[in-house]
């Protein structure tokens, strides 16, 4: 792992040692982007100050954060001098992306901010209109955003820079993610769950993360930790997870504008020995110690030393805005207008208002800015799975509720194949679940990626492994929006209950699709792929703490050109609703079904047909012969919930008869919303045509019951829906006493069906009372066997035929 | 630092090495424990193995984890003879919570199992009860959970056991958190995250926490990532975060027993004279480097070395039941019975089944034992707050809507003297925003908790401060969990759109509370109170990632019995909430109200009378006479909706004086549901007084608005309720034109009244127009201006009356 091509060696050595006139460009750059990041916090006129700083050139609301700025700025400078002097492909990730004016700013200098937003000229009237449209009322947000040209990573909630730059280099082999780590976002779980990403990156196949630990003291209120900790124990803790830490320290130019040109043409040449030796062959097999950079600079640097006498650079008082009450204060202003002209904008800007050629010049050229990058606008690079035929992994299904299979096994099938077909853009992610998730078969197309020692006992885990297993649901789900941002495709596969540990992620990803939806210039990425398994319903012997169908509830409250939730009650369905997901772009798949063995409901055609229109009638199930409005509607959506729906209507169709059931599926739950509120929405007509406008509906919900309330809100009369679905009663018990407790059994349907039905045939009071002694019979059942119970354990609907 | 007091010494060199018969007494207690943890995974008939063991002895279904299980044994047994030996009060908390066999065998041996529940009896019928309950329905779940005594840590969801380590020794000297971690687990954003509660434990003021990082190599299906690097790697990364680290490796006995007893007692010698320097005044003030236990033993430690060629312990195979299919498998029934055998257990029961008296004194006395301490019964604990009048805060409020106040302040002067009259047992915790959430004045009574480097430039930060400030929603959620649970009073104060990064900790937190009402023994605890500032609606300026109610969503879906939702709309009732909640016990208590300055409506008489009801009508912001139904009501929750609503009801009056129109404002969200589903719901009678049953309701909710409708579901004509809320149409904008995109502003809500009225004044279709003109101006007015917008960002009642 030590020999470095010649060519190479020899770039390292001209990177680490710019010469006087590379200085003088970084340090002009860098001074154009700090005066440009100060404008946008507070001018709204006098953009060049060629006229004396008056109080109405400054904005009456001061926002914006300048504290961080500086260092991503200069971090972003010289990474630039290295993109031209070695072609790297190269993707930036402000950690801290409330230095949100600094990353605009350089897209700004290198010329795609205006060529994205073309008002946005590269002259006085753009330079203008940038400062006016930061952090303002139809402007841009203050924070690192979607509308920020080069980014993956929006800067507002904290802690996923590393996932997302780890998911990004992933089948990457050329991109280097530069990744700026605050030391507020630092504290974050998050954050310090994601350095184990070096773990998992192998570096002959995937591309390089090379962290940028910005140290700069405070947040917004006081100290951080890794700021005040001893240095030596920083440098412990980050090779302790793995790193070979270079450290920058101070501020003092044009000293720091040298030692953090060695520094970086250091970590690169590292990140370029390890990957050449890697790929060609000349590796022993261990974990690189990959390079990060510790960069200890003071906050708000170059900003005013003191105002009013107190400390504020290097301080938190330099977090945000440094200079308050400016437009009032002409002491302020002063210090505003000398602290701009520290600058010397003159120099920077031309008699235009645009950037000089000497500035322009550090910009690398088209894509490679990292501005620019097609990496950071992954939809570009999209290309479409190769996907086998769905309908090749079907299940064969004579009649329904005849044959019994775990349903997600046939997705691994699926999965596994997508894997073959599709050798670098495809990845499956799972906090160690994949083999109990059911989708093993993905492992005979692949192992498990893992950079840290393996012996003969491990099964499945290789360095070449691309399966990305690791115990942290931030790890796992933020890999994969790193892999979806830059263009390729994935799955993200864990317990329904412990999708709860990410739902801010899922919110976050679904408010960055959202965003990007009104941007013409960014293309469309991959979908986010959720697989909810291991559900509520059949998480009987775990009991409580892993019940919880939450997410539904959570991806609901997002706008409907990104959320989608489908609900499919078997595996011929789940496989086309997966075909379907593979296929989508930019929006927010969630997919809930269980994983243990199920009654198969559905051919595969007719699970194509029924997840094409998203929900239908079950004719078969019900005793509705279509030529009028049926008694009673029994809907549903969700596995267990079909199971027991169609038990009821089987108990009704024997038992009662002269009752006319209606069953209705629902696959996609977005179909129950009026449309004008979602694309998916089934118009008014074919809303009635499945649930009529008058007849009760019994509604059984694999969730909580309030989201069908929610979501038939405006559908004619929808008082008349009566949602059975999870209402918090979990315990340890069994998959049938599950739905007791949460009255959502086959006989609380019944039961619910008898109470609602419009027109009750004779027998409707015995068979109400024998739904009870059924229930009361299970009940003492429960109390007088502690012990297993095998045979309420299997039960299934052939089996409730038999023991009813 | 370095003084330890000679009996002290004493006790650590005792401790350090065990004599023969302790030995013999350790390993006894172990075998047992191991004993019981299989019998509870397997057996259902011939605990004590008094018969051969044959098929019908094993369970039909196999459940539970046996991996973890025999370390997690091991620990306890050492620490139990710590307590004897030292006194010292401890509480054991275990991060691999599946190994929950372990310590429910635990507290079997140490006889509180009994005592909590008689019918575990200690004799064989009660082991064979213990036996057949685990796992099974009916039974207890197969994680550590509310049902095991001595817990405050369920097993299911993993990474906070730090957490609340952590939280439970704040302000209780006296206590030792014993906190094992799984390598699995600590793969987990939270744990990794809580390895920092060093950096605020003040060795004087509070207890200590001794981690044991527990590698035993592997979780579910593959190896964990500490567990596989270089322990010359995680040796750094923990002295990185700030421990001394002593090391323990193997699996050869008695040995590990020597060099375990041996590790405990340094470990314990260093912490009592870290604890005793600090508090006889010996102290350099540097953070002191807290001792951790690194314990590397094979998972499955003790159990069957191969099955069926294939190695099972010290691999994942052992994670969960490491012999399978026993009940039909005549080699593997053998397997079993020699590996139970192996522990001897005639050895380790009396004849009546009881543990022979050497094990039952291994256990300490009374309140001593970990399994009995009433810091995991926290509820037995618990004082009263010392509460100052919260009338005394009160904002002036001389007419409605005159004033304007940043209500939280208010809140920050009750806390202020909350921490004066209860200096141990209370704390904020809070995310680096105490200032920015209004609530400073907490600390003109106490600083900043840090034990980090701390400078002049630095204010309210001192190794003293008990307000508890980490960038770590993780962090500060689960040490208020922590603290709430050993019997002591808190509140975590977050932006309302990060709240999600720590909602599953609400949820599982909720759970837990949910659980240990229906246990008799487990005495009520403080509420977690929640308070949700920086709201969606006024997070105008820092754009759309900080604004999503979310967590209101979330809470919704807990059970009646514990969930909360308060959305006070000014400052009074902020403080009548707030004197509630802090009073309360055993809730999930979620307060959500903006930071920034806004209209106050209440007198203190007039708000508490509101708050006591938690919804009522406005009668001077209608023109409702109370003689008959009104026209239509307008009712709001949260309080710029509150605000809109007051508005829309003023131009209805000024401009429609013929319409009746009635105002309800909603505090408690929870009087919405029908009482059979919430206790806080409100009688019908009362839902009509306010609503009518047939008169249309336009709602203005500050979250989602699906929210409402599923809370008013079952309420009479559910049909009529038109909710506005937040729609996630947000941007970087002012606040009015938030509400304007989210079609909540008030000229939305004055067209909603005229077009759902019963009955229409003339003028109405002119006033509708009125207010699409003034919507119509204000998308112009956004449109051109790209600077701030001062005249419409400082709108209040009084400027929209000027403007309008």
């Amino acid at each position: 792992m030590t020999t470095v091509a010649l060519d190479q060696a020899e770039a390292v050595r001209a990177l680490a040692a710019p010469d006087e006139a590379e200085i003088a460009q970084l340090d002009a750059w860098w001074r154009a982007n700090n005066y440009l990041t100060i404008g946008q916090i507070y001018l709204q006129g006098n953009p060049l100050l060629r006229e004396p700083l008056r109080s109405e050139h400054i904005k009456p609301r001061l926002l914006g954060h300048w504290g961080t700025s500086p260092g991503l700025s200069l971090i972003y400078a010289h990474v630039s001098r290295l993109i031209r002097h070695t072609g790297q492909e190269a993707i930036y990730l402000a950690g801290p992306g409330h230095g949100g004016p600094a990353l605009v700013a350089a897209g700004y200098l290198e010329g795609t901010y205006s060529e994205v937003y073309p008002e946005v000229s590269q002259d006085e009237a753009g330079l203008l209109r940038l400062f006016r449209q930061f952090s303002s009322p139809g402007g841009i947000p203050s924070h690192v955003s979607v509308t920020t040209p080069g980014s993956i990573h929006e800067g507002g909630e904290l802690g996923y820079v590393l996932v997302h730059a780890f998911g990004a280099v992933m089948d990457n082999p050329d991109l280097l993610a530069v990744a700026v780590v605050g030391d507020g976002e630092a504290e974050t779980g998050p954050l310090e769950g994601s350095w184990k990403g070096v773990s998992f990156i192998n570096p002959a196949r995937d591309g390089a993360v090379l962290p940028i630990l910005h140290l700069n003291g405070a947040k917004i209120a006081g100290p951080t930790v890794l700021a005040r900790k001893d240095p030596a124990e920083v440098r412990k803790l980050l090779e302790g997870h793995g790193y070979d830490v270079i450290e920058v320290e101070g501020s003092d130019l044009p000293g720091m504008h040298y030692r953090f040109a060695e520094a970086l043409a250091g970590a690169w040449g590292r990140i370029r020995a390890i990957q050449q030796a890697a790929r060609g062959g000349d590796w022993d097999g261990e974990r690189p110690r990959w390079p990060l950079i510790v960069l200890r600079s003071p906050k708000g640097w170059t900003g005013p030393e003191k105002v009013d006498g107190v400390t504020v650079t290097g301080t938190w008082r330099s977090h945000q805005v440094p200079l308050s009450g400016v437009r009032g204060n002409a002491d302020h202003l002063a210090v505003l207008e000398s602290w701009l002209k520290s600058y010397r904008p003159e120099e920077l800007f031309d008699d235009a208002g645009a950037p000089v050629q000497l500035i322009r010049d550090l910009a690398p050229d088209g894509d490679l800015r990292m501005s620019a990058t097609p990496h950071a606008n992954g939809g570009l690079l999209t290309r479409d799975l190769d996907l086998p035929d769905f309908r090749d992994y079907a299940v064969e299904v004579k009649h329904p509720a005849a044959e019994r299979a775990e349903s997600t096994r046939k997705l691994g099938e699926f999965m596994r194949d997508i894997y073959r077909r599709n050798p670098d853009s495809f990845r499956l992610f799972c906090p160690d679940e994949t083999n109990s998730n059911r989708l093993g078969s993905v492992f005979e197309a692949s192992d498990r990626g893992f950079m840290e020692h393996v012996t003969g006992d491990d099964t499945a885990i290789s360095r070449d492994g691309r399966v990305m297993e690791v115990l942290s649901e931030h790890n796992c789900h933020g890999w994969l929006e790193g892999y979806n941002l830059t263009g390729r495709h994935g799955m993200f596969a864990t317990y329904e209950a412990f999708a709860m540990v990410s739902a801010s992620q899922t919110v976050q990803h679904g408010k960055w699709l959202q965003e990007a939806k009104h941007l013409p210039w960014r293309a469309k990425v991959p979908s986010l792929n959720v697989l909810l398994t291991s559900t509520a319903w059949r998480n009987d012997h775990n009991g409580f703490s892993h019940q919880g169908p939450g997410l539904i509830q959570v991806v609901l409250t997002q706008r409907g050109d990104v959320a989608r939730v489908y609900l499919p009650p078997d595996a011929n369905t789940l496989m086309s609703v997966a075909d379907h997901c593979f296929r989508s772009r930019s929006y927010i798949n969630l997919i809930v079904i269980d994983k243990q063995p199920q009654l198969q409901w559905l051919t595969m055609d007719e699970a194509v047909e029924h997840c094409a229109r998203g929900a239908g009638i079950w004719e078969w199930a019900g005793t509705d012969d279509g030529t009028s409005d049926p008694d009673i509607v029994l809907a549903c959506a969700g596995d267990v919930v079909t199971m027991e729906t169609v038990a009821a209507a089987q108990i009704l169709r024997e038992r009662l008869p002269g009752m006319k059931v209606r069953v209705v599926n629902v696959v996609d739950l977005m179909t129950l919303i009026r449309p004008k509120d979602h694309p998916h929405g089934m118009s008014e007509t074919q809303f009635t045509e499945l649930f009529t406008d008058t007849v009760d509906v019994v509604f059984s919900f694999h969730g909580y019951p309030g989201a069908i309330h929610q979501l038939v809100h405006g559908r004619p009369d929808q008082d008349r829906f009566r949602v059975r679905g999870f209402i918090e009663q979990g315990t340890t018990t069994t998959p049938f006493d599950m739905t007791v407790r949460n009255r959502a059994s086959r006989y609380h349907l019944v039961m619910d069906a008898i109470n609602n039905a419009r027109r009750l045939p004779r027998g409707a009071t015995e068979l109400k009372r024998w739904c009870e002694e059924q229930l009361a019979k299970h009940e003492a059942y429960v109390v007088e066997h502690l012990e297993d119970m095998p045979e309420v354990r299997d039960w299934s609907l052939g089996d409730w035929a038999q023991r009813g």
